[in-house]
């Protein structure tokens, strides 16, 4: 029996440009992307009837619900655990409307997190406010530990000494993102690609795991995404794309930041659980899936993605990129506009907005004959197909 | 055709002590109140695969899982809206159940709002969190009106100007509400109860609508839920408390909790348009239902609950409390353990808890053959009924 998401589809996508300096509040760029979500699905405002976004997004959906023109919500919720729950939302968002709880949902998530905070900086209110995800920070940050960045580190650098992985090997990763990004004219990356020597040229940021072109951009943006019944979604103006499966995983050892409770660092467990949930649900396999849309607000956490869906065996993720798998004409194309890294960083929902882009066919980077998309933000994901 | 939620029970309910000082942390009120949930229907907690909690919880999920022995989660999520919001929390645990994306999901909500810090103090960390549902924080607080007992007073001093309710007909609700905690061990008003000269010898909070004895008891404590398919809860220890229906509603101009932007302050919106919900998904109308839990945490707050859900006729809700029609012996009994005001104020849901028992046949004050019972926060609300 198929699984009750699998009757919801997406059946809009929006955003705002993305930049460094947006110039305009977080609730304008909120408005913006949904209002953008709901021309490209030919819905307007008054349709709207439930809101999802993350639980640190500083708009209040009462807020954006006056902004709009919305009539009335019957179903408003937030999903916790920052970007690796980014996935969460439109998951969640398909379960509301699955469950009977809302007809036509949004979900949002802007933010100016470049220009007003940066989550690269050790400031960061996010990720410690309840929902976060993080129980560890008081024997981290005490230490010196205190951005995204060393965190991940501590964590990939025990995956690269296990298996032989450098940071020199990681280039080839991000080198990867960049030529994605080149001809993305919404992309940071637009235009202007990195070699393996830049990459090696650029500062440590953590040594010896991650350099400045390692990691992904800090944004301001918002990205957005219309959900309704796969029935009515057929009525409408966008090629409907179903949501395959949609799955969550918090398996017992798991923290969402400081991720440092797990016997074995190798393994990034939620990937796992999550992935063999959406498996089970759909029937699809890893062979079944065309694109993948990883996750990659640090370089090395592709690799770790890839394991994780079964994309490649343990170990061997480092040389299923150098062997140029994951290049636009490869077996399994990753971040075909760039990703986190070479795209923006809109906390991980503009490269579930390039999945719905690759099913309908209108990709910058097109991939032919695309049938299943994954998208996976760690401890959320899902697999988007054709309606 | 049935709701989908109406094949989702509460299968299990548990709680802390309610005190003013718990002598411990917030996870630790969580765990216990989540292990007595568990106890109570039979399970353990490597049967949890899913969490809920408030937005502004300060306990982490992914800490709860280990603290638990929780095996892994497929649904996490966080809901919006503080106090008005709680019943939220029970509806979407529903929703994930029906749209298959958990099976046994646990909500709670835990805190030490007595001990560590107090909503009824002006310093309110959690109501202007994101999430909190205020968007008019910068308009009130400069001039003093700085705590929810301001907040709700600007509300309700309308409808009492509106429909000639004094104070002193208030006290008829508190005293009420605290003769139904006589004999509720677990109350604050247990063995003390109150009479009109107390209510009016109180000393003013808001002059001329609140005194102290129109606000709920601050409180330190945890309540939990857990819920299944109803299938499942009818094989467990506890009879099922089916999910007859549930429901959320924000209407175009509500806020969570500076709500001045509605044009007739009479009216709860939100009550309004949740009911109206709940009464289709249903079938069922205000005359099946045969008792109310109202969130209490201001005495004038049950007034607009009794006529946003359609118990009685618009400005007659204070007559239609003082002709007894909500005693126990009444047409419809409220709050039979106290409410918020006499029971305790763990954000709403011990009054939840109080449903479940209506339904269970357990409560201490046991109203006689109860088949759908209400329960409502304002912007959400449950009908329970028989599993």
């Amino acid at each position: 029996m198929a699984h009750p998401l699998d009757k919801v589809a997406i059946a809009g996508i929006g955003s705002t440009e993305f930049s460094k300096n947006s110039g305009r509040s977080e609730m304008q760029l909120a408005a913006e992307c949904v209002k953008a979500a709901l021309d490209d699905a030919g819905l307007s405002p008054a349709d709207v009837d439930g809101m999802v976004t993350f639980t640190i997004d500083n708009n209040e959906d009462v807020a954006l619900v006056r902004n709009l023109g919305v009539k009335e919500l019957s179903y408003s919720s937030r999903i916790p655990h920052g970007g690796g729950g980014s996935g969460g939302s439109i998951v969640h968002a398909a379960g509301a409307i699955a469950a009977g709880l809302a007809d036509t949902v949004v979900v949002w998530r802007a933010m100016n997190e470049r220009s007003e905070y940066r989550f690269g900086q050790a400031t960061n209110p996010g990720a410690v406010a309840p929902g976060g995800g993080a129980t560890g920070m008081e024997w981290a940050v005490p230490w010196g530990a205190a951005t995204p960045a060393c965190w991940q580190a501590m964590f990939s650098h025990r995956y690269m000494t296990e298996y032989g992985v450098t940071n020199e090997d990681l280039a080839h990763i991000s080198v990867l993102m960049r030529k994605h990004a080149v001809n993305n004219p919404n992309a940071f990356g637009y235009q202007s690609p990195i070699t393996i020597d830049d990459h090696q040229n650029s500062r440590w940021i953590i040594e010896p795991v991650l350099r400045l072109l390692d990691c992904c951009q800090e944004s301001d943006g918002g990205q957005a995404f219309v959900l309704t019944s796969l029935e009515r979604a057929r009525d409408l103006q966008q090629p409907p794309v179903r949501i395959t499966a949609g799955a969550q995983s918090v398996p017992y050892p798991i923290d969402a930041i400081t991720n440092f409770y797990q016997d074995d660092f190798t393994d990034m467990l939620s990937t796992v659980g999550m992935a063999k949930q959406l498996y089970e649900r759909s029937g699809v396999g890893p062979a079944d899936i065309q694109v993948a849309m990883l996750y990659d607000h640090f370089s090395p956490i592709i690799l770790q993605h890839l394991e994780g869906w079964g994309f490649c065996a343990k170990g061997e993720a480092m040389d299923f990129v150098k062997d140029g798998h994951c290049e636009l004409d490869g077996s399994l194309p990753v971040n075909p506009n760039g990703g986190l890294i070479g795209e923006a960083y809109i906390h991980g929902l503009n490269s579930a907005a390039e999945g719905v882009r690759q099913i309908r066919g209108t990709a910058i980077n097109q991939i032919a004959n695309v049938e299943h998309v994954a998208f996976s933000s760690g401890m959320t994901g899902l697999i988007f197909g054709h309606g």
